[in-house]
């Protein structure tokens, strides 16, 4: 029997850390840290976390690659594909570190269950073999960070929020039937395709690390400096993840109608 | 100088505490923790989270009644004012409990951005007062919890979510432009009223708590258990907080097209 517990870590800081979080990573016999090589901090971040919260704990740390995902194709199929890869991927490093059978943990960025695809993955193993059971164990977004480091609240009182990505925003313009957007996975800045006189933006990188930036303004006057400024982080940091909550009818405060 | 930290303490488990939520407890000269009267488990619950997190730190808690919201008058104009008299009574907590400034911090269920109005209130104090400084430290939502219980994704690989309230539900239907919403605040299961035969819908009661209640299925399938039980529990236990997820196009696994 294998246990999976698939640990949401926050984004950026030990502290996002919760006492579930840190008691699942100190319950598990194997905890497997993919590797990424684009984004080495991250990865260092991943370690920092395990040597911190595992001192004095009986667990075995396992690095492993992560097969890159095919270039061609339908993007859901070449995401499908993918997915059936990084499975298998784990599915070995779990038959080598643990034959015969216990606890093992992945830890996620942010939530699990928030544009991410590890639930998904996880579903194939499940599928694959009948003696996994997978735990989902909750960890703070970059949504939530964004409104704590404004100081605002996500939703006006009473009201829907859309939460959506770059790529949608771009192509479908503002949503139908709300007054709040948050966009995540955004890598060319949709907000400069909004034709909206009257929005607000609160936008966010690097939210909970050391390099924390965030702007926040009426969106036709802030637009330009945001892009600037993410292109400046992103040279020099040479990566960059950002988030932002925009809201129509709204103050700098965040209240909106 | 007051210091207001606002802490996401989680959906009902002193183990959703991040380390950022217990350090700032612990760096608190007064924590005020409201009275409501009718969810006397919810108090004691915050009361049992500060008892085991601040076991040895000097932090004082005192407890204190918020108003009641005056039931006549338009929605908002009657939030507005509710939120006034609130802002008042903490402001009057604090000048008698800290006379001479320090660290004030409030406990908010979940986070403390989504569906909640602590921020707004803060915003009150900093209006009328210059020298308050508010921190939000963020907390797991019952969003995420809901998400945990069942294993799913909150969206469908690149595909948008929205947030809503049972009100919007019930009165607006189905959201254009979107094939998951997720649902809170929803008093009368407004879930009864949409005709989407190929809805699936998964709920939870009192998330991360003793308590904890889940269902899942096809809408049409299980929307009257679901009402039945929802009665059942709220009998029970004298009262009921749920939230639901529902995606149109999916699977029990929840991967939405
Ligand atoms: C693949 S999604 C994962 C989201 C993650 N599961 C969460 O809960 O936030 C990656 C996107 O999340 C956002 N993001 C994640 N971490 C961030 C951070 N520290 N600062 C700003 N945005 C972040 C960015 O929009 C990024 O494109
Ligand atoms: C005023 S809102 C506050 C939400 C909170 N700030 C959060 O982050 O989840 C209250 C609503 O949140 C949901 N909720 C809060 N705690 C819950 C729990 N433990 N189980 C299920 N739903 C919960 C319900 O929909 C409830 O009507």
């Amino acid at each position: 029997m294998i246990h999976l517990d698939l640990i949401g870590i926050g984004t950026g800081h030990p502290d996002h850390l919760t006492r579930a979080a840190e008691a699942a990573m100190r319950a598990a016999d194997l905890i497997l840290l993919p590797r990424k090589a684009e984004k080495a901090e991250l990865i260092d971040l991943r370690r920092a976390i395990c040597a911190q919260v595992l001192a004095g704990a009986d667990v075995r740390v396992v690095e492993f690659d992560l097969p890159e995902r095919a270039g061609e194709g339908d993007y859901l199929d070449t995401v499908e594909r993918w997915h059936d890869a990084i499975a298998a991927c784990w599915a070995a490093a779990i038959a080598r570190g643990l034959p015969g059978g216990g606890r093992v943990a992945l830890l996620v960025w942010g939530d699990p269950s928030l544009y991410d695809s590890t639930i998904r993955i996880a579903r194939r193993l499940i599928a694959a073999e009948r003696a996994v059971r997978v735990t989902v164990v909750p960890g703070i977004t970059s949504l939530q960070l964004l409104c704590a480091a404004h100081a605002i609240p996500f939703n006006a009182v009473g009201a829907p929020v859309m939460v959506t990505t770059g790529r949608r925003l771009r192509e479908g313009g503002w949503p139908e039937g709300v007054d709040s957007v948050a966009v995540m996975l955004d890598g060319a800045c949709a907000f400069t395709t909004l034709d909206q006189p009257d929005v607000m933006i609160w936008w966010g990188a690097y939210l909970g690390m050391a390099q924390q930036a965030t702007e926040r303004g009426r969106l036709v006057e802030v637009a330009d400096r945001i892009v600037a400024r993410r292109a400046e982080l992103r040279r020099a940091h040479g990566w960059i993840m950002d988030v932002y909550l925009l809201r129509r009818g709204s103050d700098l405060a965040g209240e909106g109608a």
